[in-house]
């Protein structure tokens, strides 16, 4: 097949030119003449939008500065859409109004997908169209497009990781180095790891953004960010941390997403969990990202890398542009297919074992006490351990397979205990190898 | 658009029911319903090639067992051939066939890519169809799809990691219960990790096949199994990865694939190698594999999981055959683009850091003979230690960065040193942190 003189350019109309954004302008220009070698498509940026056209932008030739957003997505020299400007409106609007001009996105906007995902994945594909947002979740690593292709024919039961840098960054440092939740959060936000307002990150949120994406496609289902049970690492200490090392356990931030096979309700959540040392899960450290994924016939598969960052986050987005515009040329399209409602497993049903820390006055009858709570909600203790003495005293527990509900009723209880001075950690275990 | 009749049924035909062939079958008969559901195609295994049909095979209805593998790629209802029958030849001559009728394939056959990969690839894009392998590297981790789409834009600078299953395995048990070669092998072998003979996994020709396929893709140039550099891990000692640990590494099998940017050369190698104890690669236990994959702007990123395995491996095929099924009915394929040859880096060429392990007389003045042998090639010593005494003295160096010639010189030179008794381990550093 002989090419048209052109016909295998695909223009690019890039949506802000921020972090990533620059970084992706950069990159492809960089590495333009390797991609029409690799994939037979020339890709040109035309069009870039800004806010501050007064600010200063280094674009490549060709490519011209505007600052409307809607004519940029209009216009007739913009084959392909790619939106990094971030946010929901207005690129909910943009987005839904190139797929409605068959332009194919491409976008890292995780708060919108989070949010509108599942009717933007069902614009793309009524319009014939790519939508592809592999820099949406976990910036560099390839995992939506594994998970989407690789695995479509795959029954997947699980999927779970580090998908903030930021938290795994000072729960590394807590761990490595025995820094205290503050010491570990201000040398994190003097390295650039987390923002002047650490919440998004330190909270979980981001974490629950990222975790409903990939539970919507690794399930099929509709899952949304506010869908997510949440719990953060602000409350954790560097004891909690050394405690969890002496059972054998790290303590990571994980976004957990489960399908019970009997009732195929899926579990979504995000907390601090515990997480076998010689889990692969453990070794991730610093700002690194994991996503861990266990199908029936595949076995445990992990997907590491940099999970944020301008040129990481840059590279998926290029990969994924590479890819539109093949199709593009081709005239065809990834299918995102039909996406199921989903019967979400409220928290208190779920089952795991337990660590559960407790400041106790030391005095006798405290252990009889406190055991007689567990024993009282069925839970089942399979080690225990005293950390510190007198004053300081601390019992803390690991438990056998329980119920979070009966486990809650338990913390609401030592919460009347006068034995009990302070009701600590609730780590999960998530991972025991 | 409404589909014809039976017009999204695609036809397999699959050379060979063995260990991964009969997974398959098994596989793709119960997801069936799931994949139309997911891709908008309806999978059918119309042909079964078997050397011996007085065997027992379990085929899903509407299945037929054949001996003649020529008449299965030629038969009408066969669109799609899946070659899980191993080996050079038919399997050779079935896939071009195959290709040369436009039939996509999809094969797990590692040696048959790592001798005539280039060729093949080749005879697919001039066919316009899709040839797949995604399964033929590292069983059912998505390793080729990645590094084909994900990472098409990105300059990668070298691909590395553990790639064989019975080595790892074996390697783990000498570094975590202190067994000994042979004892660690045995217990390989009865646990169904190692064959009969172990050869070719253990003196890393397995590895080598799947290294040099990687390195194929990811650097687009032509790399043979007969290129690569090849070490067994059989003359290590369970000493030997307990002073490596003293060092701060683990001793894995690696695979390296490495692109020197200022000469374009390629060095592709496989041996026992240090990984720091903190590097993610070290954390890979048992038969686990995991690659590590280095690009300018994504960063490091890891691919982690069961390499080998009927399961696994035929959830990597399912992967690549529901692509090309997609791609068959939309009159498409993933193009292989054209490979360079290029030019290999001698061994001899490399510079890393090693660690280089003598047993020594235990008497005054041997510290200064062998160092002096150091010294006269330009070899650094960044540390030493000795290990035992008296007559199992032992001297354990770990140099500074050095060309892998001046320390093949120094141990040609310990050789015919009469303090020196026996030269033993040679480990190269890959990865420090």
């Amino acid at each position: 097949m002989v090419a048209q003189p052109n016909a295998q350019v695909v223009r690019l109309g890039v949506l802000g030119h921020g972090v990533v954004g620059s970084a992706f302008v950069k990159l492809v220009t960089q590495q333009s003449d390797q991609i029409l070698a690799r994939s037979g498509v020339r890709l040109e940026v035309t069009k870039v939008c800004v806010r501050d056209a007064k600010k200063k932008h280094n674009l490549p030739k060709g490519a011209v500065l505007v600052t409307d957003s809607n004519g940029l997505v209009q216009s007739a020299d913009v084959d392909l859409v790619v939106e990094l400007m971030g946010g929901i409106e207005p690129a909910l609007k943009l987005i839904s109004e190139s797929l409605g001009k068959h332009k194919p996105v491409v976008t890292a906007n995780k708060a919108l997908l989070a949010k509108h995902g599942v009717e933007l994945f069902a614009a793309a594909d009524a319009a014939s169209t790519d939508l592809l947002f592999e820099a949406a979740v976990c910036g560099g690593i390839p995992l939506i497009r594994p998970l989407r292709e690789s695995l479509r024919g795959e029954p997947i039961s699980r999927v779970m990781g580090i998908v903030n840098g930021t938290t795994n960054f000072i729960l590394t440092k807590m761990s490595e180095v025995g820094a205290d939740y503050s010491v570990a959060l201000a040398e994190a936000q003097k390295l650039g790891f987390a923002e002047a307002d650490p919440t998004a990150d330190v909270e979980g949120h981001d974490a629950a953004a990222k975790i409903a994406i990939i539970a919507s496609i690794a399930f099929g289902t509709t899952v949304r960010a506010e869908d997510v049970y949440v719990e953060g690492i602000s409350k954790l200490t560097a004891a909690d941390i050394t405690i969890a090392r002496k059972f054998g356990y790290a303590v990571k931030l994980l976004g957990v997403a489960e399908l019970d096979a009997t009732t195929s309700m899926v579990s979504v959540r995000v907390h601090p969990a515990l997480v076998a040392l010689n889990n692969p899960l453990a070794a991730v450290r610093e700002s690194f990202n994991a996503v861990l994924v266990d199908g029936e016939s595949s076995g445990s598969l992990m997907f590491y890398g940099r999970g944020a960052g301008g040129e990481p986050t840059a590279s998926a987005v290029l990969g994924d542009v590479i890819d539109a515009a093949i199709n593009l040329r081709k005239g065809t399209h990834a299918l995102l297919g039909a996406f199921k409602s989903t019967k979400l497993k409220e928290m208190s049903a779920i089952n795991c074992e337990y660590m559960i820390g407790l400041e106790v006055a030391d005095k006798p009858g405290v252990l009889h006490a406190v055991t007689g709570v567990f024993a009282r909600n069925g839970v089942s203790i399979r080690a225990a351990e005293q950390d510190g003495i007198g004053e300081d005293a601390r019992l803390v527990f690991l438990t056998h397979d329980a119920n979070e509900a009966a486990v809650q009723n338990c913390l609401r209880e030592f919460k009347s205990q006068d034995v009990v001075k302070h009701v600590g950690a609730l780590l999960r275990v998530v991972a025991n190898s």
